[in-house]
């Protein structure tokens, strides 16, 4: 709990106050690791390097080169990969302060892309991934190493497979589409979750559950905070198309638009569902209050005249003074008669709450 | 409903992972059985056919060639078909993995149709109805065998009907068509539900009316999940023409639309009369209480001052002791003078009660 | 309420199953009665025929000709109608199937507008008004005899009005307008009884009270259902222009326009209303309930402590066994002391609750 | 009430019915009053004139003449008012059926604009202001005399204002900025009611406070349906321009414009506090609910048990017949070892409610 | 508060009133201060100055001449501004009546942006930024002294930084991007104060929440409600483009952009949670109402029998009357036979109740 309090005040903070465009590395980001990935049609290479002065040779050997760094912490690898690329100041802030909404900036040579990744453990959180291509190369960038790239990463090994033989902008739609399709399990997840509550809601309503309905509503709107601009930022990259993006890649895009917005279906569905949930727990438990007044009604109504007429001939009234004074308790029959008067009453109560439908439980529901 | 949690997980998982473009064929799938009626103005011809090996000599020789394939747990069939028909291997990952939104894809020679028919009998279930076709000829893929489109074999194997002198585009919107027109009964029962569930709320409100409610709720947006785009989708048909598309069946798509437009306003004036049958739950769940608490307080508020009264004169003061220790216990009138008076304050409060308007029934709609 | 139920099924299923562009006739439908009303400047003719033969001779010596079909159930006629004016097989497809959404097709030489009327009476139900018209016809079909066009018949049957002296486009414009009026009358009806309600609401507020709101909510959907695309409608007859539609029929029409658009704002309102009544209700009914709990809580709180002190004193102890057991029974002031005392707590227990402000009623609302 | 009534009922009634384009006076409408004011950078002329006849003389000699008609109950007035600037019959007849929506309508050479004045007094209601001008008029016309229009008239006659400057599309649009000018102090007085009511919410809800805070939504609601509409006619006027309105007084429509859109916010945000107040309201009437619950389930729970002790030791077995019948009440300290016992389940009880803090007030809020 | 509503009603009525383009001066308006900062790449000057006359000079000599004017309460500084820069007279209309919604206007050679700061301290108040920017100059006019803006110029007196590089558009931007960014922490304080309530929410739900949550709402709404056009003021900077902004400050200004939508999205974000606090608000009120009536019912559905039993012997009927006459009083066991019965009655009713669920407590939450 603490630690989300924490990301989100960070998040909020570091996007404030320094001129735009200032390159500022945070001291708690761990150092850079980088690793080249290059290909063509017949074979590969791949190796992690300590610094970045072999790639140029890379980007002049190979059709596509992949430099990927994991870790920002470090100010030199940031401006030389400036130089190298021709990056612009402004994108390379959007680098670095994490958290910023999916978006598509066009430059000269290069198309900058930032998405964010959802991490795969329950807590939802998202990674930024800055994806920077041009006609020959993709660079990515990314916060903390582990992602959910590997897949691609074990394609571009594989000899024979399209991806070696398209150029970089279908590489940058392989890991957007990637990142799009780590979405679903989570969407998935929160569908079960809510399935789980649903059962709960209708067996036992607890305020717990309202509260953890809520917190799947609360993550269900994380992740529609990224999807939505995503999905105008794909949509982006299909209606504008240019160089580096050919025609091909626009078809294979087209498609990863429509996991998007499929996703997004889910989401709202999920959503809806929650809404749901929700009305179905204050119907549950004011069907529960219902019930507990009925028995505290039903035993109040029952027992309450009764004790008043015991109370009458509870009261200490002296027959000798008068032949009006409680001659009943003298009589030979009068203790029988009166109890028989109340089995009456009693008697009569429970066919008016029969009458009224208040003996019949209303929890059939309990035992579905 | 384990089943309905299996279908879903699959839904969402299936369209993960591997590269696009890839064609994997599920285990669970069945395996295909392809079925070719071939009709021009004059006469027809049908057949079940073990593979596709007679499939062009029917193009060749007929005007309009429609293939039906049941089932998709051939591998085989499926690359039979892409060669044949050039399809694109996207197109084809999409016939595949079931559960696609409702789309529209031009291709070169062919268009490419995603809807979802609804299963008839009572859960709503969608099977996925993959429609290709070109100048002279319809292919349509589904998963299990049995849909809505026997009308339109009948209506080809009689001679006379428009269908036999149209071309292959005309098809394809009848077969579309036959899908819009399959949706009306389910949107039917679903209003019929909702007519039943009103009796109930008004009636005798239960908890699990509420759950039925939802689950009509869900139902409704289910189909909506998947009208809403094919709205689009028959749109975009009327929208961007072209060939395969002539304009005498574009003016028929039309018409088609105005359907889906129609069962669409079905669904939302549904979905209000969802909404409406909550509230009504609600407001006559806490009549319900009200009433409870009116029986329960006129009970108590008459008897518990009475038992007040009656325990006054259980109390055991000595009158011998002193003349002021209850001498009402001695007194000739004391007992009846007593039972006047609690008589008195009886009528007293159901007076009061009266001008509260407390003992008349709120529920006269139980006897409407 | 069957009456309804049955229309309501029957508007579902009749748009289903045979091929597009089938003129099937409904047995339950009456015979036709054909009226003709021919007009110039100077004079006009009116005739009530048996069949269409003498139609032409109309057509060809009067400047506009209005032939109203009243009553769908005959074939020949309906074939007799296509043939004369050129009417598309879907267009007639469309008169048949009764409760189409408001629509306007545009043929080569005549305009196809569909619209909805609302019957007078009570329950809101709508007859369709299928209008064609060309350059001299106006050809109106409808189900029933009966309809709020009879203003304008008398308008032809005035020499001198500027019905006279326009065309047929007018005369459509004049009929489109006229249904459009009487909505009016049934949009404020439902206003009345939705301040009927008010009252209602909150003078003494049951639960019937919701039912009634809800069927003016579900009445003021179902006019909106037809208003809405009728506003569409009338919107494209004025952006699309062109013949037969004249110049200055388009000014008329978008005063009409603004008719239909001024009537959609009272149903917004109305609406609006309808929600506002119904938080209301809830407001009153949980305000009685309150009502009820405060007179319960006083009675109770007073005299339940009040029975536990004459139950003290009605206890047995033997007082003779020792000095003790309450001595307070022989005392010479127990009694008139035991009487203040408990005098003494309720003027307490009221204090606190005038103090509380229970004892003043929450309801002034009911005397206002 | 009554007349709010009776006006609704004839602005829904009026405009029904007769043929489009009708003129028809209402026998409750007020003979006209028309007054002249006309200018020119130097000097003015003002008149009271009792009919039409020396207004041509007016217009040729003046750069700018304003003819305001108070009251429409004339038709020779209205005849003689279309021929002299040569008005369209539909126009006429929106500025004779009162409570049109906001419009504006562009002729050959002049310009017509409707707007609703909010009345100054507390029950919202609009009077109509039809404004007609072109390049050298503007001819204003409202149902009664009074009007929010004297702020203008002061500055005609003030010399060296701009007012005198400019061409009579400058007056038209002083008029319009003087309406909407009127609407602030009637949104800020309901603003004011609000705040008023959010004092008695948290204080002391009543029932009515909930009539009264609809009241002010209704207000609301009437409100933004003139300016609603009224935004979109300047919109229009800005848009559209072209002769008799000048680019200068397009800079000022702007102006306009931005006034319209300020008061359309405010109007929102009392919208959306109306609606917190409802809330609001309602968790005020169940904490009130929850506070009278506890104090009866403090006292009941509490005296009960004692009750039922006091009452075991009232029964009347006869300790002579057995020892094991109620040897207590003969024991030397039966009387005070109950009185402790009592004293001892009163102090648990106590000790477990406030455990559960029902001792401690939920109301704060009182005394803030 | 009062101050609050003082200004509310302030903001309301100064827009009324006088004609358009009216210059008038609050009296309560503070004496103007102007302080110059001019600079190129090289140096920069820096003054306070008591008049204007040697702006004219700056503006002369160097490439940047920044003007800002705190306190509008001269109106000769006003005129002067107006003829050294041209400025229209709606412009400064606009300056003066403070609370103006964000807007751009553009004139011939200038630029016309007004904008709202956030105070930093608590209470969401907003004080106007009005500035004015053409090729050489910018303009800034605010009513207070003390704003946001502190950082620029210290970037501005640091030699080598990009501002002193750029134009006055860029320095116009500079100026807005920290008006936005002051944004953030109010936005971020406001989250946090939404997680303390959802805590209080949880543990003890007090009225005072609900006033609470809606105070929140109507600060994010008053935010909101500045930020909304301030999003399409920057956007309309963006699309319009032209002299004095160039096409490298347009990059920036789209960065600046997405900070805005960054924030509204917390914002909307915020909002939501409002909501779903509410929600739990509610859910738990009616749990802790729950909990009252379980323990009410339970005490009074075991005591109020047993009560009827006891007072059963606690009747006085005489044994030596009748042998019918109560002869369990004088029975051997008779007093531990009743005990034990009543015993039994207690242990099935227990029984009872734990079966239901009402023994085990339904506020986990309260020791998550």
């Amino acid at each position: 709990m603490a630690n989300k309090k924490h990301r989100k005040k960070q998040k909020r903070m570091e996007i404030l106050g320094s001129p735009p465009g200032t390159i500022s590395i945070s001291v708690l980001s761990p150092k850079p690791v980088i690793r080249v990935m290059a290909y063509g049609p017949d074979n590969y290479a791949e190796a992690t390097l300590s610094n970045l002065d072999s790639v140029p040779e890379y980007l002049a050997k190979w059709p596509v080169t992949w430099i990927n760094v994991d870790g920002l912490g470090d100010l030199n690898t940031i401006n030389r990969l400036r130089d190298l690329f021709n990056l612009h100041a402004l994108a390379l802030e959007d680098v670095l302060s994490l958290h910023q909404r999916p978006k598509l900036e066009r430059y000269n040579d290069h198309v900058f892309v930032v998405i964010q990744m959802l991490e795969p453990e329950p807590p939802v959180q998202n990674e930024q991934l800055s994806i920077f291509f041009g006609e020959k190369f993709v660079l990515t960038l990314q916060e903390h190493p582990g992602d959910c790239l590997d897949p691609i990463r074990t394609r571009i090994r594989e000899a024979g497979g399209r991806l070696r033989l398209m150029g970089a902008d279908y590489l940058a739609y392989c890991l957007m589409d990637a990142v799009v399709d780590s979405y679903f399990p989570r969407v998935d997840e929160l569908g079960d979750r809510l399935e789980v509550l649903e059962d709960r809601v209708i067996g036992r309503p607890h305020p717990e559950t309202v509260a953890a309905i809520h917190a799947v509503k609360r993550d269900l709107l994380s992740i529609r905070r990224v999807m939505f601009p995503l999905r105008e930022t794909v949509n982006a990259m299909i209606r504008d198309g240019g160089r580096p993006i050919t025609e091909t890649t626009r078809v294979y895009l087209r498609d990863c638009y429509d996991h998007v917005i499929h996703s997004l279906d889910l989401l709202e569905n999920d959503r809806e569902s929650a809404g749901g949930l929700l009305e179905m727990y204050l119907s549950s438990v004011s069907n529960r209050m219902n019930e507990i007044m009925k028995v505290l009604t039903i035993i109040a109504t029952i027992f309450i005249p009764l004790t008043f007429v015991v109370g009458i001939y509870g009261m200490n009234f002296d027959p000798d003074s008068s032949p009006f004074n409680m001659p009943e308790l003298r009589s030979y029959f009068g203790y029988p008669a009166i109890m028989l008067i109340m089995a009456g009453i009693t008697v009569g109560q429970l066919y008016y709450f029969w009458r009224k439908g208040w003996l019949t439980s209303d929890r059939h529901d309990g035992k579905r």
